[in-house]
């Protein structure tokens, strides 16, 4: 394959900003799943702080969700200036991460809810997965298609890649890890 | 028509940027169609998994919506570049795609929850429709008013005029489809 | 009052980033006061077209604000560079014009669920009149402080004014309509 | 700590543009608590304007945090030219700047609903005292790091200093004022 046979399917910067766009979007509405709890004594600071503790787990899960979306977006950073041009398959793969990013509120506000239910972990891992694997195609597509900066070199490239797919494996093995607690249930 | 007879409406970036903010938005908010199930047994997997499933329609949907708006996004990513200048005419056919695009969140939702309603069908491809036709407005009306780029020839603008209207009529077929079936019932 | 006295409070762009971004979160979100209605046949087109027409003016009520929103959106992107510099008092406007647009999405569901409520329509119009009178405090400000672009004139500067004037004129005229007819009741 | 050991962790515009979309947002979804009353007689100017009062209070909320979102943006449009590049410290002092912006619409919600609990105002209180500590750490660390403009005298850097930390103070009294008022409930 030679680096002239795909041309860029897309201006980078537009894509970058949708993608942008996308995660703060995404992680502004991770707030959406905090309730409002409904007091009966609306001075009690007693039944607005036991109120607010049955939703600790979607605190918690808010924080959780907030630090993923934000290392995720962080490390795309550092991924994206390394692509010289973006061809049509990455364009696509570049979909999935964005339907990926723009479902996990869904995610985190289930994981939120249901904490130690397997399926909510089952659910919240896959997802991240799904980006993570996203990403690594991402980065494999566009040293195939020559879409890399030139200065990267092939060791740069394998390196990178390497790291990417253990990534990828430690949540496929968190992935397992719920899949099991979920089957033996 | 000359090509110097309008003067340009808008700034073309500004227009971008909320065409591209817009369609962010409209992707993310399809999120928000899924429901959080309410659960009695809390650490039930299957009672989690058969609530999950009767959501199925809506999941389909927001996949099958965030391709349709992918696409309509990546398809103005080429049309837009060819437009020299956007004059007043194109600003208000580019409303009409905006409130298309941030419209269709309501018909993804409607969609998922009632996917064989014929009606729902027919909201859900009218406003893919309405878009369309907008699309095309764009490039006729841009040729027109001398706005597309000096380097497209006549029969490049032929063809993709062409290619649009094609487009077009292939979702008023499926339209129409969906009126009969409307009818019939 | 020289021209050099004041310093300019804020970058341009920056604020024309914000403004940009927080109308297309306005335009997006005013969909989401359309409901998706609860069907007992989830297959029938009547029961489906009877609950979506009981809606109809809350569809009404989505374009017109588009339209609105759009319109204000244009006008400020005809306003925007003419003006130099963004001095301290400009951003306060600026501030208050974009609390309005992000206010705008509950008076158009206000507006939408009862559109023969005269205090919808005085909730609506003062909502618009208060953005026509910041954007029109603006354009004051902006030529007080020295802060217009070099070339407009002091005729072109009284005929924007005038014209700006005259819009929240009608407005105030709009408003007093509905105010009249809520004493009346 | 000489100025060369840290290299710039991320694009400087990139994280201003997440920073940016994130306030937009965030100022935009506050609306989304305002709830549109279900009347009885929706003709009736009395019964809506009744109803409408009974939300003065989360009226007054939208106001009071559009304006407290508005001078955290404007005072970071000021903090941020001034960095010379962002490190991975100050990547993170940015992401709790973000995580606490985002999650600002609750805290105004719920002060909104319960402006008498002592509780929603120590919530409040302590979500814009989180944003301000994470300022003053960028600035500190920004120093630490030599990630300031070179033209920034030490003696400007202290004055700024010096007033976060005034600001932080004063908001950690609000903060005890409200504690104080929660433990003599």
């Amino acid at each position: 394959v030679t680096t002239e046979q795909k041309p860029a399917a897309i201006s980078k910067s537009r894509l970058e900003f949708l993608f942008d766009g996308v995660f703060a979007i995404a992680m502004t509405l991770l707030v959406l799943e905090l309730r409002i709890p409904e007091l009966t004594a609306r001075h009690s600071t007693h039944e607005l702080a036991h109120a607010l503790t049955e939703q600790t787990s979607t605190f918690f899960s808010y924080v959780l969700s907030f630090i993923v979306l934000g290392l995720l977006w962080y490390r795309h950073n550092h991924q994206y200036p390394q692509f010289r041009r973006i061809t049509g398959g990455m364009v696509i793969l570049h979909f999935v991460q964005l339907a990926t990013a723009a479902f996990f509120p869904f995610c985190a506000a289930l994981f939120g809810r249901y904490p130690f239910n397997p399926l909510s972990g089952v659910i919240y891992v896959a997802c991240i997965l799904t980006y993570g694997w996203a990403s690594l195609g991402n980065w494999i597509v566009a040293e195939r298609s020559g879409s890399l900066e030139a200065e990267i070199t092939p060791a740069e490239f394998k390196r990178t890649r390497n790291r990417l797919f253990v990534r990828c494996l430690a949540l496929t093995g968190m992935l397992g890890f719920y899949l099991v607690k979920v089957l033996v249930q």
